[in-house]
C-alpha cells in the first residue's frame, strides 16, 4: 500500500507580506498526524489567480489529500471559489442547504440585513461535496480527482476547525486506508540541547529506523519528541512506549513531565494533585505568568488572583515593599521580590506565590543591571526561595522566559515540598 | 527590467507536525516588503533529505532570493549545512572567524566546555559567504548561483533576525535592483467585513491596478490595507497617500487610527498625548490586558499596574466589590464590574481604570449567561461607563475578543472626554 500524505496549501496576500501568522496549518498538522496521516509540506500563496492554480497543480503531484485554506470570504480579495470551480470544470450554483443557514445567521444572529456578497456564499461549484460551516457563512468544498481529494476550507481559525472535525476527519476513513502514528514527548529543563543530545547520545543511536527522535527547544528548555509509525498499531505502541522509557532514565534529572503540555499545565496539575493555591506578584511579567496560568480552562480551582505591580507605588503601598528597599536595592532586587511574594502570599491567602522583578528592555538597563536581569521569588508557609536569572534577548523573549522559569522555579518548590 | 521576488523555505518536522508554529516567516516577509522585495511563496519541508533537496531546486525556479531557515542546529536531525554544501558543490572546512566566536561563547559567556557538535558549527562549505551570527553559535550561509542567491539561517527567531538585519539585509541593494512597495494601514472597529465592504465599494473600484485592496479581520475588527509598488518613489507615495485619505473618508466613524498599530498602542498612544495613567482590574482576562498593555516597551509612563482577581474573595477583599452583589447579581454582572472599576481607580490612583468579568468556556456558562457573556466597565474621575458582550468562541479567542474590546471602550472614554 502506497504511503499516504497530506498537503496544506494557504492563500492570502497577509501571508506574505507577514501582517498575519499562520496558525492554521500548525492546528491542522497536529490534528492529521493524530489519525496517521503525515504531513508532507506546507505552501503559502498570495491571493493570484495562477499563484493558487500553479500551487494546487504542484502540491497535487505531492500527496493525496490537498487541504487549501482561505480565499473564502465574502470580500473582492477572494478568489478561491470560482478559480476551483474552473479547475475542477464544475458551474456555480446555489446550494439551498448553505443559502437557509446564511440567511439564518443574519435574520436570527446577526439581524442584519444580508447583502449581494452574503448571497454569493452560498453558490459553491456542482462537482463538489458541500462542507458544511456552523461557525461561518462561506462553507468548505470536497473535490475529487484522480484518486485525490481537495478540500477548500476558510481561513477564519474557528470555522475551518470546525469543519475540519465535524465534516472532513470523519469522511477520511471511508475514503483512504491511514497508517498508525504515535507520538511521545516529554519537556526537560536545565540543559542545553547540545549537551542533552551527547546526554542521551546512546538512546539515541538505538532507535530503529522507524521511530525518529525530534528535539525542540524553546524558552530555555528542550522538549524531546519520538514519533514511531506503522500498521500495526498495537506492536508500535509498545515498541515506542520502551524507547520512550528508556530516553526518560537517559535524561534523569532534567526530566520536568512525560507529555507534551506547557509548564504551565505542568504547575497546574501539581497544584490540583495537592488541592493546593497559587497567587502571583508580578512587576516586569505585566501580568503574563496570570495570564498564562488562566489561559486554562479550570484554572480556578488552584488559581486565585494576581498583583501586577508595574509602579514602584504600588508596590509600596499594595505588596508593601518597604520605602528602604526600593531606596537603597531598587526595585530589581532580591529583597523587593522576597516582600512581593510574602505579602502577595498573605493577601491572596494562598499555598503558593510568585514574584518577579527584572528588566526587559531594551531601555532601563544599567552597568549592574543589565537588560534581561530577573529576580525570582517563590513562597510557601514556610520558606522563600529566590534566584537571579539573566536573559540575553529582546523584551518579548525576556518576558516569556522570565514566565516560563519562575513557573519552573515554583514547580522546584512543589516538588520538594511534596 | 524583471521583478524581483524571494521565496521563504523553513525546514523542521516540527512545522509539519504542527507543535511550533511559524512566527520567522512573517518578520521576514514583513521586513522584506519594506524594501520592495514581494514574497511570493512560503514553503515547510520536513527534515528529509530529498524534500529539501527538492524544494530548493523548485523554489529557485520561481524567485531570485531564496531563503531558507532550520536545519542548523547541533543535534542530529539537522541536515541543511551537509545538504548545501553538496548542492551547491563545495567542499566543509573550519571557518577560523567562526570558530573563535564559538569557542569565545562557550570559555566567556556560557562557561561550559565545549563539546564535538559545537566546534562542528564553524564548519561551513567552503563556497559560501558566511553570515556572522553574533546571537548564537551557527553561522548563516549565503551562495550565489545563475543569478540568484540563496540565504540559509538558523531557525531560532532572534538568531535569524540579526542575520537578516546585520548582514542580509546590507548586501541585497549591491546584488539587486529593487522595487520601492508602500503599505498604508488603518484599524476599524464595528462594523463587519461585508458591510464595510459595501461602505467602502466606490473607493475601493477607484483604485488603480497597481494599488491593491485588502481586508484583514481579527478580533472583531478589521485593518485595511492599500499597498503600491513602483520605481519611482515619490510618485507612489503621493498616489497611496491620496486613495487612503479617500478610504479614510469613506471608512468614516468606524476609523480607529489611520496607522498598523494593535489596539493596546492606540490605547497607550492616547495616554501618552494626554499625560495620563491606567490600571486593571480583571477576572475573566486573567491578566490578558495588563500583558498586552506592558508587552510595549515603554509602557511604565502610564501603566501603573492590575488587580487579576480570579476568585471572588479577591474581587471582595481587594477591589470591595460587595457580598451583596456578588451574591445576588453575580460575579459576572454590570454591578460587579463598576465596583471593580472604581475601586481599582482608587486603589492604583490612576486617570483611567478598565475593570471585566466575564464566562470564558469551556465551562460555567448558564442559560442566562452563556459562555462568552463578558461585563466591561471603564471609568475615570467623573464616569463609569459599562458594556455587556456576548461573544460565541473557544476560551483563547473570547479572551483575546474581550481584551481587544475591553480596550477599545476604553479608547472611545477617552476620545469623548478630549
Amino acid at each position: 500500500m502506497e504511503n499516504l500524505f497530506a498537503t496544506i496549501i494557504t492563500i492570502g496576500d497577509e501571508l506574505l507580506i507577514g501582517q498575519v501568522i499562520d496558525t492554521n496549518s500548525a492546528w491542522m498538522a497536529q490534528e492529521l498526524n493524530k489519525i496517521g496521516i503525515p504531513v508532507k509540506r506546507r505552501v503559502a500563496v498570495g491571493d493570484q489567480w495562477d499563484e493558487i492554480w500553479q500551487a494546487i497543480d504542484e502540491e497535487s503531484k505531492k500527496a493525496s489529500i490537498i487541504l487549501i485554506t482561505g480565499g473564502l470570504g465574502p470580500t473582492a480579495d477572494d478568489i478561491t471559489k470560482p478559480l476551483l470551480c474552473q479547475y475542477f470544470g464544475g458551474k456555480m450554483q446555489i446550494h439551498q442547504p448553505t443559502l437557509d443557514h446564511v440567511t439564518n445567521i443574519f435574520e436570527n444572529i446577526l439581524k442584519r440585513p444580508m447583502i449581494d456578497r452574503n448571497r454569493k456564499q452560498a453558490e459553491v461549484p456542482d462537482n463538489c461535496i458541500v462542507l458544511r460551516n456552523e461557525k461561518g457563512t462561506a462553507p468548505g468544498m470536497l473535490f475529487k480527482k484522480d484518486g485525490k481529494i481537495f478540500v477548500s476550507l476558510p481561513g477564519v481559525p474557528h470555522e475551518m476547525k470546525w469543519i475540519m472535525k465535524q465534516e472532513v476527519f470523519p469522511l477520511i476513513p471511508t475514503l483512504f486506508q491511514t497508517a498508525h502514528i504515535e507520538h511521545r514527548t516529554m519537556l526537560t529543563a536545565g540543559i542545553g540541547e547540545s549537551f542533552l543530545a551527547e546526554r542521551i547520545a546512546e538512546t539515541e543511536q538505538a532507535l530503529p529506523n522507524h521511530i525518529k527522535l525530534a528535539y525542540l527547544p524553546n524558552y530555555g528548555m528542550v522538549r524531546l519528541r519520538l514519533t514511531a509509525s506503522g500498521f500495526n498499531k498495537e506492536a508500535i505502541i509498545q515498541e515506542i512506549d520502551l524507547h520512550f522509557e528508556a530516553l526518560k532514565q537517559a535524561v534523569g534529572p532534567y526530566l520536568v513531565v512525560d507529555n507534551d503540555i506547557p509548564m504551565e499545565q505542568v504547575v497546574g496539575n501539581l497544584l490540583i494533585e495537592r488541592n493546593a493555591t497559587i497567587s502571583t506578584a508580578e512587576s516586569c511579567t505585566g501580568g503574563y505568568i496570570a495570564h498564562l496560568l488562566t489561559s486554562r480552562a479550570g484554572s480556578s480551582a488552584y488559581y486565585k488572583g494576581s498583583i501586577v505591580s508595574y509602579a514602584n507605588e504600588i508596590k509600596h503601598q499594595l505588596l508593601k515593599v518597604s520605602e528602604e528597599t526600593l531606596l537603597n536595592e531598587g526595585a530589581v532586587s532580591e529583597q523587593t521580590v522576597v516582600q512581593m511574594a510574602k505579602e502577595c502570599l498573605r493577601l491572596m491567602n494562598t499555598d503558593y506565590s510568585i514574584a518577579v522583578s527584572g528588566i526587559m528592555g531594551p531601555d532601563g538597563g544599567t552597568e549592574t543591571k543589565p537588560v534581561g536581569t530577573v529576580w525570582v521569588a517563590v513562597a510557601n508557609k514556610n520558606e522563600v526561595k529566590t534566584k537571579l536569572f539573566q536573559f540575553r534577548y529582546d523584551r518579548e523573549r525576556n518576558i516569556s522566559l522570565t514566565a516560563t522559569n519562575a513557573l519552573n522555579f515554583l514547580r522546584m518548590l512543589i516538588v520538594d515540598n511534596h
